[in-house]
């Protein structure tokens, strides 16, 4: 385990020849026992004096900043999302009845948000860059399966009950937008298995891959949010489209305040997780020989 | 003025230590005189020879493919707005009908999104590399100054309609992101004139304010596309409640598919801005003396 850990993350030698690329690995190797304590110490001294390694610093502390950022907002959608559909709008239920619609803004927040936004930006934690990747190629995996359950769970919800109701499917354009992240997600998560995980995906194919990956999962994320923003927009006016000043949404009766604050909310949290996929140095590090760069499942990581 | 393309491009002898960064630049260079023929025809032949500057020539080629498709993406978007507001919706007015209202989406999508987008992506035009910088900079800011008129006479038309008819004004979630993008994007537009043209900015102010600026824009856009959708999912709602084939927007009528095709064109042209803003390649090179770097308005660029 701790030549896995040696070769995963930057050995002191490493280190010396890739100090631009690993600003807090050099912790994890030396915890993990990788350094000698000299070379650690050696790198503490470097860590404290130098302007590089402040700027690094200070880039790794903006980073953990906006995970926390991050974290705190996604946990704020989901509360926001559960409050309004079980407080203001009845709860749940799997009975045809809009208790079962309320499944479907709850679900697709949590997890066509909130869940995918957490698990698209786990390689990005500096933590985790001087560790073996395959435990966090898991770990996404199954954060992203997690959110294509929730995801279509909650189409399942809308859908059922459109059908009890007899209501019409996928004509709204918050629906195109909608169905339209969903089918590229489910897609994202079977090329990024094949190609990631599985053991005969070549590793030229991968390196293909992983840009075309890295931008669909953005614009996943962009759909999202838009069909977020038009399909909570949309539930107000349906919602509250009565006259006294609790019903009505033009008066912003305390639902209407929470619907569009959950708005707000779910964008400032897609602004964090585009800001943080989109800076380069926060990029996880491929210190490996080339053939090692992409581990497939069905391999020992680092042998 | 030759001397002015001179030192705003690559020279010859700049081009063997920036030939990472220019690779359409040459041609302008040449073609301006900049060059001689002798070092100009060993260019033509590296260009022609190595695997580098076939990369770089089929990465131009994708830029333009690209810068192509947003055109005619833009184009669309406009075309289909204006049929729609035209054609389904009545036609125009500024009475305080709502036909004063239908040019709020005209306006919103012309201004916010395309004019916007097309003025975003400005600096991006590797034929311009090669040039004084300060033309470019002066059609960036014009472009956005038109975008922001644009999308004020689109904010007024629908404030005043609503005034007139007695409707609350900014209430809904489609409203809040709205006149937040609109808001941020009038901030920008000042912060970037004060800070990029006016002579008195200092060159420290204006290195900070530069990637703040390109990820605001980034954002602005992002808000644009979310309020553009959430806006036309809401006026079709409106517009298509009937109960006829041709009224009612579940059975999707050719309005209705008028509509959600905008949209998805919005929502096209946003991602084809967004992936050419967000490619490193693409951006226009800073090839001159660092004090040079940027260029205040009242300043001779080349002096």
């Amino acid at each position: 385990m701790r030549q896995q850990v040696q070769q995963g993350g930057p050995s002191s030698d490493s280190c010396s020849s890739t100090s631009d690329c690993f600003p807090l690995s050099r912790r994890s190797s030396a915890e993990c026992g990788s350094e000698t304590s000299a070379a650690a110490e050696k790198h503490e001294v470097r860590a404290t004096n130098t302007p590089a390694d402040l700027s690094k610093m200070s880039s790794i502390i903006v980073f953990y900043l906006l995970y926390l950022l991050c974290l705190c907002l996604g946990l704020a959608c989901v509360v926001c999302v559960c409050v309004w559909s079980d407080q203001w709008r009845g709860g749940f239920a799997w009975d045809g009845s809009i208790l079962e619609f309320n499944w479907h803004p709850v679900l697709m927040v949590t997890g066509l948000v909130v869940v995918y936004g957490v698990g698209a930006v786990v390689y990005r934690i500096p933590l985790t860059w001087g560790q073996n990747k395959l435990p966090w190629k898991l770990l996404h995996a199954a954060l992203m399966l997690i959110a294509l359950i929730l995801s279509i769970v909650g189409l399942c919800a809308v859908f059922d009950y459109h059908n009890v109701n007899k209501i019409s499917n996928v004509y709204s354009l918050h629906s195109w937008i909608g169905i339209t992240a969903a089918a590229v997600f489910a897609l994202q998560w079977v090329c990024g298995a094949a190609g990631f995980l599985l053991p005969w995906s070549p590793t030229t194919l991968r390196k293909l891959l992983k840009p075309v990956h890295v931008w669909l999962g953005g614009i996943i994320l962009l759909l999202s949010i838009a069909a977020c923003i038009s399909g909570i927009n949309e539930k107000l006016f349906f919602a509250l489209k009565g006259n006294t000043t609790e019903t009505k949404y033009s008066n912003l009766p305390p639902e209407a305040v929470l619907g569009n604050s959950l708005g707000v909310l779910i964008v400032a949290f897609g602004l964090v997780v585009l800001k943080i996929l989109s800076n380069h140095e926060w990029q996880r590090p491929d210190s490996r020989p080339e053939g090692l760069a992409y581990t497939p499942l069905l391999q020992d990581d680092n042998e």
